[in-house]
């Protein structure tokens, strides 16, 4: 099987864990189970499980400890994004071609269903201290996954993130908003399946900062998509972040400095997972395809 | 002391312990931070915290590691108020007597917020995993936590209570409502008091039903007190719920029959309470001053 083909069969089986954990659409408060069930299935890459499942592997992990963390991973990005499309918030009717879930079932059931996906979250997660293995290492995951969730974490960079809108921004400020908003959830994803596949605290520390680089390095090979995408289509550079008036990486640095900055920060985070003990090629090739992805 | 000289030495003491998990307002994402305090520091009995401590104590818990988890269900208390006053929720400006957290700090961050202070509770409350004796509880505490806070708890309460709104109810869901909305957290807190001191789980479920019955005569109660109150200082039974047309316990059974179902619930609370290896004379005052109490 090539690179893609195994992506796929990975998708699909984790796509089955996710669906695993999803509710049951029944009861009196069914309205908010059904609308927690669409948010979840309407998509995504389900790329943190990824890095959460192969960094597990990569570090000897079996079993099902992992799975739990796996789906509450992406009820987080999803309930984050549940919010975000609310009317007091981006104002989105539509995400990847579907209708947003406030946009369906109402505002306030989109603000009461993103609150729900996020409580089922650390539900989900906290199944987990009824498996084997939970007594040593899962206590410590969720540690990471709170932390990188909140306001030390994803919240904390989406509280900048607004605050900003229609502001030019520093670079500080910048790497602050994508160190948080995007980086963070994939610093938990790496380091949970680390730490549940029990590496050390040092060891954690070093997959933590190469998930730092990743999420960086896909967060800037964004705003360079954004541009040249549009170049491509259209020859000419205007991209929704330009009609937003949106400093992005690319505003501040110019595309070759961002291309080359790409290509640095992705470079040491290789750098980072090669010098751990234990390797996983496919982890890498996924890597790799995230920060060099042409869409 | 008496009771009351008593109760409000507790209270100060729990103060003190929410305030010591309270966030340090710093940082780029300081806004969150000063209006999850602000939201937090606005009043309250503290009293979920207070039923917490109280049945650890009952049961012989002794050390802080009560403590994180007293600080995350006033918090998740907290973040159901804030989001609740949202303009697409109850659309309230004023709760206590002080502007509500959306009415101060706008409705994105009064969404923001709320998720920050739902997020932060289960991350202070995983703190408990660093203490001393949390290795054979606190993973059960917080399964307990996560699940009597969302969908099969108070979320579930409330979207229910949300998707009733104007129009008339019957028993079964006005009690669904009162189970889940208000229940729930009361239930948790007093487990979590159980758990954390190391009950066994027959009695754990004992105490449940103790705190189930304690939530439902509570919110029966307030059913009372909203048409009684307005009788003495108006001398018509003019009051809030009956403007808005909504279905209370009070208006399916009459005055008189909640009066007695407050007073035969509450005697089948203490009952189980008293059956119980062990005993709390404080507990036991406090609850019945939260039942009969005429305010």
């Amino acid at each position: 099987m090539n690179f893609k083909e195994t992506l796929q069969g990975k998708t699909r089986e984790i796509e089955e864990i996710i669906k695993a954990y999803l509710p049951r659409e029944e009861g009196l408060q069914r309205t908010v189970l059904e609308a927690m069930n669409y948010s979840v299935l309407a998509g995504g890459k389900r790329l943190r499980p990824m890095l959460m499942q192969e960094t597990y592997g990569m570090f000897g992990g079996e079993g099902e400890l992992i799975h739990p963390f796996m789906a509450a991973i992406e009820l987080i990005h999803t309930y984050s994004l549940v919010h975000d499309d609310l009317p007091a918030m981006d104002n989105d009717e539509f995400r990847r071609g579907k209708k947003t879930t406030w946009a369906v079932y109402g505002e306030d059931m989109g603000i009461l269903a993103g609150d729900a996906l996020l409580n089922y979250a650390f539900e989900t997660a906290a199944q987990a201290f009824s498996l084997p293995g939970a007594e040593n290492y899962a206590g410590r995951a969720l540690q990471i996954l709170t932390k990188k969730a909140g306001i030390y974490g994803m919240i904390g960079g989406q509280v900048v993130d607004v605050q900003a809108a229609g502001k030019p921004l520093e670079q500080e400020r910048l790497e602050f908003i994508y160190a948080l908003k995007t980086g963070a959830l994939i610093e938990s994803s790496m380091m949970i399946g680390a730490v549940l596949a029990g590496a050390e605290e040092p060891l954690v520390k070093q997959v933590e900062q190469a998930a730092r680089d990743v999420g960086l390095a896909f967060q800037i090979q964004d705003d360079i998509l954004d541009v040249t995408s549009s170049l491509e289509v259209l020859g000419k550079p205007i991209h929704s972040d330009d009609k937003n008036e949106k400093t992005t990486y690319v505003t501040i640095k110019g595309l070759e400095q961002a291309k080359a900055d790409v290509e640095q920060i992705s470079r040491r985070a290789m750098e980072t997972l090669k010098s751990l003990p234990c390797g996983n090629p496919f982890l890498l090739e996924l890597i790799e395809m995230l920060i060099t992805r042409e869409s």
